[in-house]
C-alpha cells in the first residue's frame, strides 16, 4: 500500500507538471538514442521496489504530456480528473465486460450510457443496440460486418463465397478504417468503391473528417440509402459528440435515420482512452450477427436476466471496461460543458469542425510564382518544423498531405486546458522554427 | 488533486477488504434490483465532486472482488500491486500506440518485451514480428487474417471473391473466437472444419484450452502443417504463459514451428486486463497485411525511424497502452514466479494446466443407478450451488456442460493470493451449498 502511495505521489506531480506551460511537452529523444538513456531491458532477475519507482519516473520523463494545454498533436488530448479517477477504480476492479456475473456494475452502466446516447442520436425511446469498443476504427468494422450480415444472414456460416460481390461507399476522406474493414471482412478495399456488378450494402457518411473535420451531408445520403435500401452508416468517431452541443447538433441533422453510428467519446469530450462506442438501430441484429454460444460463459441455466450479458455480441471475448470513466465524467460535467466555440484560422479548407488545416508560408518562399516551385518547397516545410518542435518540445501538431495539397498542419483543439493565448503561442512557435526556410 | 487523493483512498481500502477473507466476493443483486439500489441515471445537472465520490463508493461496493482469494470463477485473477500501480501510469500518460511521436517509450517497452517473448518461444534471435490486442479473441483474429494473407495476397483488395473456398481447422475444445474469426473475415463458421475441395489454410493447435486446459500436441501438428504447406497457429492465450515455467515448458514443446502465437498475460501471469500479445515469426507480414498508409498519422517525411510507428499494422487505429503493466510487472518479478503447482481434484478430465474440472454428487443422488435420470438431474445441481454462492458472495466458481458431459464445476487457480485452505474453502461450501439437492 506505501508502495502504491508512492506511485500515487510520482502520478499526481506529473499531473501539476503537465498542466504547467513551463514545462516542455516532450524530451524529444531518436529511438536508438532514448533506448540508451535507460535500462529497459527485461532481465532474468527481479527488480526492488524501489527500483521499480525508479522506472516509473524514466517512463514519465520521456512520455509526451498530452494533457499540456499546448499539445494540438491528436484528436485525443487532455486530461479530465473525474475521467483519470474512473480509469483508476476501473483498473482497480480489474473486471470483464462478458458477463453481468463479473462486471454487474459496469454492465448496467454501459446500459444506461448506451440507451441515453441512443436518445441524443434521436431513436425512439432509445431502443437499439450497441456496445464499446477498442476505438472507432472496430466500432466501424462491427458496423460493416452487421450491414453485412442484416443483408445475407447466411455469410456467417458459409462466409463470402455465398453472396455476390458486394460493394461500400465512403467519401475520399473517410477514416481509412473503412478500407481495414472490407480488407479484413474478406470484401477487399476494391470494393470500397462503386463498381457495376457489385451489390452495394454499406454507406459510411462521415462526420468529423480525421483531417479538414468536415461533414458529409448526413439527410441527403440516407435518402439514397433508403431508396437502394443499403445500410447507413455514420462515422461520428471525431463529430459525434457535437450532438451533445445545443449549437453545433444541426451538423448531425439526419443522424436518427442511420443504421448505425460510431461516436468516440475519447476524443472531444476527453474522456481518456480509450472510449468508443458503436450504436445500432435494430436490437437483436449484434447478438445474432456475433454469437457462438461459448458455454463456459453464457450458460443458458443461470438464474440471472441473461440478456445482461452483453459478451456474445462482441467479436472480442474479454472485453476491458471503457464504460466507467465516460459515465463518472457525464455525471460530473452533464451535455452542457461540450459546447465548443470553432476558431477560425483556416487557409486549407473552410473549417466545420475544431480542425483547423493550414499552410505556413516561410518568407523566403513568399516572392516565388511558380506554382509547381512552390508546393515543392512548401511541401518540405511542415516536416521540417515538425522536427525543430518535437526537438525543442515546446508545443506539438500534426501536418500531413490530402489529395492535391501539399504537407499542411492540421492543428485540432479537443483539449479544455488549451486558450486562446496557446492557440497564438503554437502560431508563433511555427513562424520562429520555419522562419528561415 | 485533492480529489484524486480521496479516490485513491478509497481505492487503497477497497484493495485491503479485496484480499480479507472476511469479506464477500461479491453483494449480489439481480439486474433489476441492483437499478433500484442506487441513482445510476444519467442527468442534464452536473453533480458535485462531493456526490462523484459517493458514486465510486457505490460502483465499489456492488464490483465483485476479483483479487479476492476465493474468486475462482474465470481465468483471470488476483491483484498484482505493481500491475495495478503500472496501469494507474498507463491512464496518466493517457496515450495512444499508434505512432512513436506521441507514445516514444511505450513503443520502446513494447519492442523490447515483444522480442524477449519471441526468444522465450524459440524463434532466432528472437526475431519476427508481433503485437499487443485487446485480448485473445481479436490476437486469434488477427493470425488467422495473416494466414489467409499469406496464402492468398490479393484479398486484401480484391476480397474472397478472388479465393478458393477455405478451411481452417481447429480442436472441438478450441475456444470460439476461432469461429467468430472466421465469421468476421468472410470464411464462414462452416469452414471451420475439414471439407473436401477447400483448401487448408489455416490450423489454429490450442495450447490449455479454456474448460479442460488441454493441450494439443503441437509437434504432430506442425508437422502435418509442414507437409502441407498450412500455417500453424498456436493459441497459446491461457496456457501460454507456461513458457515461463522450467517445470511446465514442456508442454508446448515445439511452439517454435509455429507461424503464430497467441499468448495473454493477463491470465496466468495476473496482468491486470486487458494485456494479449500475437506474436508472428515472419518479419513484414503484419505491415503488408493491414497497412493503409493514413498519411495523417504515419507520413512518411518524419524524422525519427518510421519502423518504431507501429500503427498500421494493427487492424485498430488508436491502440491503448497495454504494455507497460506488463513491462513493469516483468521487471517486478522476472520469470521464475511464473512456475505453479497443479492440484490435482479431477473427475471429468485429466488436467493439464490449473482448470480443475469435477461434479459434486450430492448424497440424495449418489443412490440412483440409472446413467440417463442421474445425469438429468446433476445437469441441474451446478447452476443451483452457483446460484446460491453468488446469493451468498462467499466464493465465486465457474461451471458449463461440454460435449456429452452435463454440467460440471470448473475451477480455475490463477490468482496468485488463494491458498489450499481456499480451495478446500471452495469443496465445503459446495458441499454446504448442495447437500439437499
Amino acid at each position: 500500500m506505501s508502495f502504491l502511495q508512492e506511485v500515487v505521489d510520482i502520478l499526481l506531480a506529473y499531473i501539476v507538471e503537465s498542466f504547467d506551460r513551463e514545462t516542455k511537452v516532450i524530451d524529444f529523444h531518436y529511438p536508438n538514442e532514448l533506448m540508451q538513456r535507460n535500462n529497459w531491458e527485461l532481465q532474468d532477475e527481479p527488480e526492488s521496489l524501489d527500483d521499480i519507482l525508479v522506472s516509473c519516473r524514466a517512463t514519465l520523463k520521456y512520455a509526451i504530456k498530452t494533457a499540456h494545454p499546448r499539445y494540438f498533436n491528436q484528436l485525443s488530448t487532455g486530461l479530465d480528473m473525474v475521467g483519470l479517477a474512473a480509469d483508476w477504480l476501473t483498473s482497480t476492479a480489474n473486471t470483464n465486460m462478458f458477463t453481468y456475473e463479473v462486471a454487474p456494475v459496469f454492465v448496467l452502466l454501459e446500459y444506461v450510457t448506451l440507451k441515453k446516447m441512443r436518445e441524443i442520436i434521436g431513436w425512439q425511446d432509445g431502443s437499439g443496440d450497441g456496445i464499446f469498443s477498442p476505438g472507432g476504427a472496430i466500432s466501424n468494422m462491427y458496423a460493416m460486418l452487421l450491414a453485412r450480415f442484416k443483408m445475407f444472414p447466411e455469410v456467417k456460416e458459409k462466409g463470402m463465397s455465398s453472396v455476390p460481390r458486394l460493394a461500400a461507399f465512403t467519401s475520399e476522406h473517410s477514416h481509412f478504417s473503412i478500407k481495414k474493414g472490407a480488407a479484413a471482412l474478406g470484401i477487399g478495399t476494391e470494393s470500397v468503391i462503386c463498381v457495376k456488378g457489385f451489390v452495394p450494402f454499406f454507406v459510411s457518411a462521415t462526420a468529423g473528417t480525421t483531417v479538414y473535420g468536415a461533414f458529409d451531408p448526413l439527410i441527403a445520403v440516407s435518402d439514397i440509402c433508403k431508396k437502394y435500401n443499403v445500410w447507413f452508416h455514420v462515422d461520428g468517431a471525431w463529430g459525434g459528440s457535437l450532438l451533445m452541443s445545443r449549437r453545433h447538433r444541426w451538423k448531425l441533422d439526419g443522424v436518427d435515420r442511420a443504421n448505425s453510428v460510431t461516436w468516440n467519446p475519447h476524443k472531444m469530450m476527453s474522456v481518456p482512452l480509450q472510449c468508443s462506442a458503436l450504436l445500432v438501430r435494430e436490437e437483436g441484429l449484434m447478438q445474432n450477427c456475433n454469437q457462438m454460444h461459448a458455454c463456459y460463459l453464457f450458460q443458458q441455466d443461470k438464474h440471472y436476466d441473461l440478456s445482461y450479458d452483453t459478451g456474445d455480441k462482441a467479436l472480442q471475448c474479454g472485453r476491458h471496461v471503457d464504460i466507467f470513466k465516460l459515465w463518472l465524467m457525464w455525471r460530473a460535467k452533464a451535455p452542457a460543458s461540450v459546447d465548443i466555440d470553432c476558431v477560425c484560422l483556416c487557409l486549407c479548407s473552410q473549417p466545420q469542425h475544431t480542425n483547423v488545416c493550414f499552410w505556413y508560408l516561410p518568407p523566403g518562399m513568399r516572392h516565388i510564382v511558380d506554382k509547381e516551385e512552390k508546393n515543392k518547397r512548401l511541401h518540405k516545410v511542415a516536416p521540417v518544423i515538425k522536427a525543430r518542435m518535437m526537438e525543442y518540445g515546446t508545443t506539438m501538431v500534426s501536418y500531413q498531405p490530402q489529395g492535391d495539397k501539399v504537407n499542411f498542419f492540421r492543428m485540432v483543439i479537443s483539449n479544455p486546458a488549451a486558450t486562446f493565448e496557446d492557440i497564438d503561442f503554437l502560431i508563433e512557435e511555427i513562424e520562429r522554427l520555419g522562419h528561415d526556410l
